[in-house]
């Protein structure tokens, strides 16, 4: 087993979600080093269950590339004590970031507010709170990511559903927030080359799994690279060509399938797709 | 009970798919008239149930207008002979609309080709059974709707997800083709307004359910007017201010919650929530 970080799994990143009902990260963080895997993002809740200073101090120890810390956002509001909550949550957010050094925090941006079914006015809170925390991001050195998410989440995690709405916010805000592609969100995206090229060297990440035929369950059914129909290639022929180099973060959510496999064997397969399919 | 055509529900039609667990086609037509309804839209599949002649001889004999036959489509093919069978069946579906005498058939134009991952591929094949079905049907007298489909289902029934999209394709196609707009699939959509206005007279029908928190499926899942997050008197409003002065046609999939209701009862909330919400 590979312990060098030149490996064949060196482009390669572990988003910790993927095997988050096996380990904790304190099993997650010396694991992907084992595999040649150089890169990890945590999730907040992961980070919380062990402790930031020993996130930190793991993943540092392992020299292991922040891909991007999981997550901000959840930007929309309906009360003033929501949207307190929000900015400081999102605070506590980018200080996880930088103690960590992380290339980027990742923002799922919230659907629509609390009981409001006002699409365009959930669009403009999330406009008005990256413009309010962009400037702290900087000044704390942290890079925001906007991540856009497939339409069938624009209930309930994030009204920002297309690249070129990512696009547009980034065009409005200026230096310090990118974005994050995932496939599983944009795959279907008639615009996606076209939005990909814009993008740019605003690309922060590159986060790879599968879409399923059939998903059985909106959150919960991601597939592994290979097992479902995204052109996986070619999305990351376009990443590259507009100038990402940076790794492929593997992120899958699977309750019935990958999160009940011992975590050892996810790993490897994660490994063998990525050199494989990816 | 309303006999009457010009009652509060003269605006509304039924996309027979509502009760199709409960009903036949033979129970449905004459529910429509008892309940106020006049509009239906009938599915092939149930249209087969109990025959073509029959089925137009209770739509005539009931005076409903048919605001459109579900469906033709499914353009994608890998092999010469589903390619053929592709043909068959929507010069069929065109034949059976000419019948029936329905302002549109609505076209859901398929998904990626058997097998294959090249979606740019599978929208190039629905443009060219577009472009060589489209002179058939207007010889037919039958209008062409475009329905684009929620991105969710763009592996497996649909590969146009946006109004944009469709858009794109009736100006490529000329006139007798439009497109169809279904608050489900398009309530997401940031360009939703603008596509709207672009359509104009190219709408062919407004299709009402509405999107649930949480979805639990997602095909079956969907939900009566007023019990989920759309705002439904705005997309109305928006494709009103375009032209579009046709039937509000209710089509629910809903395995697990209306179609295990008495029918009549689903129609009676049908009209209830058309009169409040839409």
């Amino acid at each position: 087993m590979s312990v060098t970080l030149d490996g064949p799994l060196a482009g390669l990143s572990l988003n910790t979600a993927t095997v988050r009902e096996q380990w904790t990260l304190a099993e997650i963080i010396p694991a992907c080093r084992r595999f040649g895997i150089t890169g990890v993002a945590p999730w907040r809740d992961q980070i919380a269950h062990i402790g930031l200073d020993e996130t930190e101090r793991l993943i540092k120890g392992e020299d292991l590339t922040v891909t991007g810390v999981c997550r901000g956002g959840m930007f929309t509001w309906s009360t003033d004590a929501e949207r307190q909550a929000m900015f400081d949550s999102n605070r506590t957010a980018i200080d996880e970031a930088a103690t960590l050094d992380a290339q980027c925090l990742v923002l799922v941006v919230g659907g629509l507010a609390p009981g409001s079914k006002d699409m365009p006015a959930a669009r403009e809170q999330v406009a008005e709170a990256l413009a309010t925390l962009l400037p702290e991001a900087r000044a704390a050195g942290v890079t925001l990511a906007i991540e856009p998410l497939h339409p069938m989440y624009a209930a309930d995690r994030a009204c920002v559903n297309t690249l070129g709405q990512a696009n547009d916010l980034c065009d409005m805000l200026g230096d310090g927030i990118g974005v994050a592609v995932d496939i599983y969100h944009v795959w279907w995206d008639p615009a996606l080359a076209t939005e990909i090229a814009r993008a740019g060297d605003r690309i922060l990440g590159l986060h790879v799994c599968d879409w399923l035929v059939p998903t059985t369950d909106l959150l919960l059914d991601r597939g592994m690279m290979g097992d479902g129909v995204i052109d996986i290639p070619a999305i990351r022929a376009m990443v590259e060509k507009a100038g990402y180099d940076g790794h492929a973060e593997v992120e899958i959510f699977s309750a019935e399938t990958w999160w009940k496999k011992p975590p050892e064997e996810v790993l490897r397969i994660c490994g063998e797709r990525y050199c494989s399919v990816v």
